[in-house]
């Protein structure tokens, strides 16, 4: 016997439809509990397809753990305690040493699936990466698309392989010593296949974000809203053996009641920790630099573990680039970088100009193990226009200068994939809405976008075009040809040089001291005994030392004495202090 | 020569519209500066009138310090440095010893304004009041009115005698020793004169309140935004010598940025207490049940020196009076007076059937002195439609229980204007909208609301009716009679009594301990050597005690020996152990 049990407070009437090759299709009634839970018992053969009758309307399950026919078929059962795990006692690395790769499971390999990216996993243990970052797999519209319009949040993407391949993955990870954190989307549900409002009052008016109506934190009937997302957070980690989970733009996440729903979520992986004894970690995404999110509960925190840090990013890109579009307005000195260093936030209390008000406040106390630090990310990345990474827009000695950055910051570096040999693909946004009318909505909406920051239209590729997709996925044989093979070699070498000095895996901040001069464009990071000396201008600069030192790494020919050295254009040196 | 100001990033063109005696009316340009403040020199008069046209429309200034003709008419300059203040050194008694007493302006005294309530501050001393707490002043629409549709939040009330008479009471106040609060709404502004969105972004789209969308506390344009309410609430303090604030409704400030407005209020008034050396106290209504907003900031709070508790009064009202309507339908049960007493929050994190959803976090480590305990407050009496005060509703007998369950209680306890004699008075909702069409949507909304709760229309005081504001004026001659004269007595005795023991006036929740009977409707609340025995049923109960006692004060007569004490039905008696 199986129990179908679903919330639904709204309709008047659901019922049980269920049909397998054993059984005609038949609906059940069920039985509306006090808690507003519709209940019914069935003798359903494993991987039954079902549906939800709402008042007259076969429906998916809004908890469905598998849609095998996509986002407006028929759910279907899993029994999680069938898969054959292989992976006891693995343990995530501390995640203040950790090294994260953001992947798409669409783009990092030719067949885009579950089950191929267990093919390139040795690659990445190769170059030290301890934690693999997931962007979202929940069932979404679609073959393909980058997974943050899911609306089955409980149903890996039936088109990567669906639950039993995911497990898979992860099991394949753990079992070359991989921990697996999953993007997940809990501020809004994508414009198709979204059914959740048939059943219950998931949406509030209270509150808006750029997707609509936000999701219902903070008014009647949240209790079982909060539940719907705790609970699958919940499952990621036991049934999908997840050691963490990324929440995608907690900015969004609007909830006035006395326990912030982050709060919730944090406590209750943290009881999932200690029943499981298991290292997990919660990251945000975050646009609020609000310490308050990554503070310890004790201290009035939300006690999420930590954040990525796009202050430190859009520092290190627009004084890279000399972009000043957009949010890079409020960037582009050097300063700027070595405040990210100094302090995480560059808006830490002080007036940004391209949102027209304060922001942030200071990070008082909290650890660079509380933020990821990264050039590049899928964000950063595909929402340009063009797609285009950081090799397509900067010179391989600012390429070098950046990642030695990112490398000996205090901040637990992150990189995407291909990033680390220079990938030339791009990472567009693309998308494939089965819907003519939302397929066109979505490519006239991108092109609309770039065309009002005065873009060519012609230029714009169009994310419904499945060229759009096949363009964004890795070419792995690239590696080995140049440029590619010196950049991947750089990277390796600095991820060694992270790991042999326990200077640069501090994650103190009142230990960072930084030294610059932003007319000749130079930058010298102090971590304990280790700095990073980076020449960002053209020609060569002299930048002055206190004391000897010996050149651990560097990117070009370094002259030196005593108490200087000397940095060609766009280099950069890794210094230890004698 | 006197600068005029104005911050208007909205409009083309603003000009400085002038008209006094002396001058013949005329428009001045004003220069916008970089900060989109608007300004001009100009030699005025003193209170010379003036508009600001803002693209060609005269209106008053959003920050005008008197408003001679109202909400629509034109502004008047006001130069505080000219009154002669006559209260050098006075100083606030603390808060933890404090006893509030609320009132309005207009219905305190027949006459109804600042200077005719002047007359009857000797009464409130009399009775031991410390601190009284004026409903809100700021310029509203109309004659009379409760006061939480301001519109012009700089201007005290022209109806009420306009600032200089403010400056007299507050002045006469503390020459009597009695520090005043003002009660200020910051969550909104009224619907008629209301002319702020012509000059920025005061309102936000992305939050909504029940009066619309909300203050733009966190979005483009916000830093002076935030600036027009801090500012604000300094201006009442320092040029009105103001002993504090009450805050209406801050669950309607909604602020998702790093640092809640509520927390930069009460670092603004802390550097201010700080400047003055005065004390300051910052009080808020939240319907939150959240810590947050009244712990200190050293461990995440906001700051806040105190909220409303108005789980103690539902508690308490429903338990007395039976009534389970609306919010009253979560509570009723002796055990909540209890909670209550022991915790503040009776919804401290379980479930509210009225809300639908979990309520609030306890109250963890917090003082009694935090919360302002009350039977009654101008939203409890007032918001009901034929606006019954306590002694309307329930027995003599019951009302002394109530009244010595608020004066021995941890809080700070707080009375409504008349309640410490009973006063046979309503406390009526009232209003003066001279726009027909907005009085008549008041009134008609009024008793639409109330009929859709079974009310006879009939039944239900008309708002704009000039004899509903009269009818809810006090009569302060009935104090000398029955019942009122010894309900006063009773109110005086108790005031004595908390202030004679210091076990009352400690604020230590963990040294409150409660017994009760559910069944027989008796509660027993026991402060370190001090005791609180109630019998809220109709028939005489017998309380258990565990030690010997002597009897304080009683309500009635009251039957002993050494273990136990009888009361008489709805009866109280305070006592002290040995």
């Amino acid at each position: 016997m199986t129990t179908f049990r679903v919330w639904a407070p709204k309709p008047e009437s659901v019922a049980l439809r269920v049909a397998d090759s054993e059984t005609e299709v038949q609906d059940i009634p069920m039985t509306r509990n006090a808690s507003e839970w519709w209940e019914v018992d069935f003798a359903a053969t494993p991987g039954v397809r079902y549906q939800y009758v709402v008042d007259g309307d076969p429906l998916p399950d809004p908890r469905s753990p598998w849609q095998p026919q996509g986002v407006h078929g028929p759910s279907a059962t899993v029994d999680h305690s069938t898969f054959q795990w292989t992976d006891y006692g693995f343990q995530a690395p501390p995640f203040s040493s950790a090294l994260v790769y953001e992947l798409h499971i669409g783009a990092f390999t030719p067949e885009g699936t579950f089950d191929s990216a267990i093919q390139n996993l040795s690659c990445l243990a190769d170059i030290g990466v301890t934690h693999i970052e997931i962007m979202p797999v929940a069932e979404f519209p679609g073959r393909w698309g980058w997974g943050y319009d899911g609306v089955d949040l409980y149903a890996p993407h039936h088109h990567y392989g669906g639950p039993d391949a995911l497990k898979r993955l992860v099991d394949a990870c753990h079992s070359r010593g991989l921990a697996v954190i999953l993007d997940v989307v809990y501020n809004h549900l994508g414009p198709s296949g979204n059914y959740l409002a048939r059943f219950g009052p998931y949406y509030t008016g209270r509150h808006h974000t750029p997707w609509g109506e936000a999701i219902n934190f903070d008014s009647a009937g949240s209790d079982e809203v909060r539940r719907f997302f705790c609970d699958n957070a919940l499952m990621w980690i036991r049934d999908y053996h997840m050691d963490g989970l990324r929440l995608d733009a907690v900015h969004a996440y609007i909830d006035n009641s006395a326990t912030h729903i982050l709060e919730q979520l944090a406590v209750e992986i943290a009881q999932l920790k200690a029943e499981l004894g298991r290292n997990l970690v919660l990251i945000a995404e975050s646009d609020l630099n609000d310490p308050r999110i990554i503070r310890d509960r004790e201290v009035g925190g939300y006690g999420i573990d930590a954040q990525w840090s796009d202050d430190f990013h859009h520092a290190l890109h627009a004084a890279l680039t000399g972009e000043r579009d957009g949010y890079y307005a409020d960037f582009g000195s050097i300063a700027q970088i070595a405040k990210a260093f100094r302090r995480a936030w560059v808006y830490d209390g002080c007036y940004s100009p391209h949102r027209r008000r304060t922001h942030g406040r200071p990070a008082v106390g909290l650890s660079g193990w509380k933020f990821l630090g990264y050039l590049q990310n899928h964000d950063q990345i595909g929402n340009r226009a063009r797609g285009e990474r950081s090799s397509a827009l900067i010179s391989i000695g600012k390429l070098k200068i950046a990642a030695a950055l990112v490398f000996t910051a205090p901040f637990v570096p992150m990189i995407f994939q291909g990033e680390e040999w220079g990938a030339s693909t791009p990472f567009l946004y693309f998308t494939q809405h089965e819907d003519p009318e939302l397929g066109r909505a979505v490519s006239e909406g991108r092109v609309l976008e770039f065309a009002s920051f005065g873009w060519d239209v012609s230029e714009i590729p169009d994310p419904q075009n499945p060229a759009t997709f096949e363009r964004s996925k890795l070419d792995w044989d690239e590696r080995g040809r140049e440029p590619h093979a010196s950049i991947l070699d750089w990277y390796k070498k600095l991820v060694r040089l992270r790991r042999s000095f326990h200077d640069l895996l501090d994650g103190d901040f009142d230990r960072v001291h930084t030294d610059f001069n932003e007319e000749e464009k130079w930058l010298l990071v102090q971590r304990g005994g280790i700095a990073t000396a980076c020449n960002l201008s053209n020609v060569s600069r002299e930048i002055p030392l206190s004391s000897g030192f010996e050149i651990l790494l560097a990117s070009a020919a370094i002259e030196r004495n005593e108490s200087c050295i000397r940095l060609p254009a766009e280099s950069v040196a890794v210094l230890r202090f004698s």
